[in-house]
C-alpha cells in the first residue's frame, strides 16, 4: 500500500425526503444563490421544494438556471457575475455532476483575483479562497457530491479541464434516492457507466497489496452490475436507486483511491471525445475503456485477472483467455445498457482518432496511465482500437 | 437502505515514516498535551519521534503517562487536572483504542461545566465543547482513531460506560504501520477480532437491501481473515500490518454502519465482562459473538446466510447446515488466533452468569440488539451458549 492521505469534511444526508433538511444545513442569514441546469429541476418540484425550505430564517436566495451539461466556462461567468453584484456568500447547486463542478468553479472563481479560466489551467492549484456551497443531488453518476473537483470546458477553444482543490468539498450534500426516479433512462445509464469507470480507474492498475481498497472497488463494480438492470427498467425502485446512489458517491470520494495508482487516461482521452464531439462524458467512457484494457492487458494483468475472477466469476482458461472474456464482459455491460463501445456507432472513424490525437498533444496529455507510458502512439492504439 | 447521515472529518494521515508530520498537522502555538499508556510508548522510540516533531515552532508540550488499558475514569480526571492548571489547548494521544477513548474523554471532560462523569452516563449527549485534538496510532484495533466515541471504566463501580458526539472526532489521525512491527502477538490477534467483530455487530443483522455495505463489510471481513495468519506470525510484514490497520479503522468508522441495522449487543455483554474479570475487551468478543449467532440465528438467518456464503464460501448443504457452518467457522478463526470463545477458559461458570445478568440489568441493558429484542433472559441463554 502506499503512502497516502483522506480528507473528507463533506457530509452526507441521505433518504427519502431529506431535500427539507436544506432549511438547518444552509446557513439562516446566508446570502444564497441557487444553481442548476435546465427544466427538469423546475418541472419534477426539486426546486420547489429547496425554495420552500430556504425561505425559513432570514435568507435572501437567488436562483441561476441553464448551467448545461459539460458546464462552460462562458455560461459559468455569469453566474460569477451576480454572485459578486448581489454579494452572495452561499452557493448551492441542484443537479447532477455538471451543475455541481459549475458551481465549484463558482465557488472559486468568484473569488479569485485574476482571470478565473486560470483556475482550470493551473488545475485548482492555484484556488486560495472558495465560498461555502452545499448540493441537492438529482442525478448519481460523477461523485461530484463528495469529492473537491470538477471539469469546466472552455466553449470558445473546446478545452474541457479538470480542476480539484480541498476549498472545494460540498458543506453538505443531500442525496435523496427518489429525486432520480424521473430521470430518464439514457441519464441512469449513463451514470452506471461514469460510476463503473471511476472505479476502474483506481482498480484496474497494478497490485500493491491494497487488499480492503480492491475489496471495496469490488464491491461497488459488482453493485453495479447487480442493479443495473433494474436500475434502468424500473425508475420508482426506490432500494434500486438508492444503491446506485450511494454506490456512484463512494466510487469517487478519495476512499478507493486512497494508497493505491491511479490510472484516468480514459477520462483524459474521454473528455476530447466530449469536447469534440459533444458526446455524453460517460458515453465517452464506455467508448475509450475496453480499448484502453486491450491494449494495456500487459501492465494491467494481474488486475484484470482478479477484476475476472472477483467481479466477473471468470476462473476457466488460460490467463491470456480470462483477461480476454473480463474486457468481453465489460464491453458487453456497456453495450447491454445501450452505452456504444465503438467509435463508429456515432459516425466517427479515423479523422476523429487524428483529432483527438491533437487536442491530447495541444493539452500537454502526451504522458497518461499509471505508468505514464501512454503517449500519443499508445493514445492512437486505444482509439484505433475503438473504431 | 434507511435514511442516514455520514459526516466525518477525520484526516487521515496514513503511511511508513509519518509521525514527523505532528510538526504541521498540529497548531504551531498549541499548548499541547501528550497522553499516552505504558512503556511501549518510550521504549518504542515513538514518543521520541513525537515529541522531536512537536520540537519545532512555538508550542509547549507536556506529558500525560499511564493510561490504562479500558481507561479509568480515575486516571482521566487526573489528565484533566493537568490541563485545566496548565492551561492546555490541544491533546495529542498516542497509543492504541484505550488510549485515544480516554483523550476523548479528557477533550469533553475539561471544558465539561459539572461532574464529567455524567458525560458517560449520559453517552455524551451532554458534550457541547471539546479540545482539539489528534492520534498517532500505534494498535490498530478499535477504530477510535476516526471515530466520535470512546468508553470509559468507573474503577470504584465497575461500570464501563461508551459516549459519542460530534465534536470527539479526531483532528487527524498518524497511521504509520511500522509502529505496529513491535506489538506482541496477542494484541494483534486482539486487534483482528475487535475489528471483525465490529464489522459484524453493523453487519450480521437483517437485509434492507443496502448492497454496497454489505459488499464493504464482506470485503473487511474477508481481509480480515486473509490477513490474520501473516498479521500474527510476520510481525515486520508491512503490507500486512497495513492492510490490518486500514480495515480496523474501517471497520468503525461509521461507512459500514450508514443506512443499515446495528446490533452491539456482543459489546454490550462484553463490556460487562471486563468491567467484572478484566478480560481484554476483544477477547469478550470472542466469547460473545458465537453464542450469540447460535441464540439469534433465526432472526439474523438471511444475512447469516450471506455471510456464509461470501465470507467463508459455505455453499453446500441446508440453510441450517450452512448457518451452523458460518457459525463453527466464526468460532474456529477466534480459537485460531489463540482467542477463546468460552468462558470455561477463563475458568467462569455459571456465578459468571449471574455477575453479568446483574449488571446489565443495573446499566440499563435489558433490550438489546438490532430488533431490541435481547433481554435478560435471552442474555441467559447468550451467556449460557459460551460457557
Amino acid at each position: 500500500m502506499k503512502n497516502f492521505e483522506f480528507h473528507n469534511p463533506t457530509r452526507i444526508v441521505f433518504g427519502l425526503d431529506t431535500v427539507a433538511k436544506l432549511s438547518t444545513l444552509v446557513p439562516h442569514d446566508a446570502r444564497v444563490l441557487i444553481l442548476y441546469g435546465g427544466a427538469s429541476a423546475e418541472k419534477t418540484g426539486t426546486l420547489a421544494e429547496v425554495r420552500t425550505a430556504l425561505a425559513l430564517g432570514q435568507r435572501t436566495v437567488q436562483e441561476f438556471g441553464g448551467i448545461e451539461p459539460n458546464p462552460s466556462y462562458e455560461t459559468l461567468m455569469r453566474a460569477v457575475a451576480q454572485v459578486r453584484s448581489e454579494k452572495l456568500d452561499f452557493l448551492l447547486a441542484v443537479g447532477g455532476g455538471s451543475v455541481i463542478d459549475g458551481t465549484k468553479f463558482v465557488a472559486a472563481a468568484a473569488l479569485y483575483d485574476g482571470e478565473p479560466w486560470e483556475i482550470a489551467e493551473r488545475g485548482g492549484a492555484n484556488v486560495q479562497r472558495a465560498l461555502p456551497f452545499g448540493t441537492v443531488l438529482t442525478l448519481p453518476a460523477t461523485g461530484s457530491e463528495m469529492n473537491s473537483g470538477g471539469v469546466v470546458t472552455k466553449k470558445a477553444t473546446h478545452a474541457k479541464l479538470s480542476f480539484r482543490n480541498p476549498l472545494l468539498y460540498p458543506q453538505f450534500s443531500v442525496l435523496d434516492p427518489g429525486k432520480t426516479f424521473t430521470l430518464p433512462s439514457t441519464q441512469v445509464a449513463n451514470g452506471l457507466v461514469d460510476a463503473f469507470v471511476h472505479t476502474t480507474e483506481q482498480y484496474l492498475t497494478y497490485p500493491v497489496q491494497a487488499k480492503v481498497q480492491d475489496r471495496f472497488a469490488e464491491g461497488l463494480l459488482q453493485t453495479l452490475v447487480e442493479i443495473a438492470p433494474q436500475a434502468v427498467a424500473s425508475p420508482d425502485d426506490y432500494a434500486t436507486r438508492a444503491n446506485l446512489m450511494w454506490t456512484a458517491t463512494l466510487a469517487l470520494n478519495g476512499l478507493i483511491g486512497a494508497g493505491v495508482p491511479q490510472d484516468w487516461a480514459t477520462h483524459m482521452i474521454g473528455h476530447e471525445l466530449t469536447a469534440l464531439y459533444d458526446i455524453d462524458h460517460a458515453r465517452t467512457l464506455a467508448l475509450v475503456l475496453p480499448a484502453l484494457l486491450d491494449v494495456q492487458r500487459e501492465q494491467k494483468r494481474g488486475k484484470l485477472l482478479q477484476y475476472g475472477e472477483r467481479v466477473w466469476n471468470i476462473t476457466q482458461g488460460s490467463d491470456d483467455e480470462r483477461i480476454a472474456a473480463a474486457i468481453a464482459r465489460t464491453r458487453a455491460f456497456f453495450e447491454g445498457l445501450g452505452i456504444p463501445t465503438r467509435l463508429s456507432a456515432y459516425q466517427l472513424g479515423q479523422e476523429a482518432v487524428e483529432a483527438v490525437l491533437t487536442q491530447l498533444e495541444a493539452h500537454g496529455m502526451t504522458s497518461l496511465g499509471e505508468h505514464r507510458d501512454i503517449d500519443l502512439a499508445r493514445s492512437r492504439r486505444i482509439l484505433e482500437a475503438a473504431l
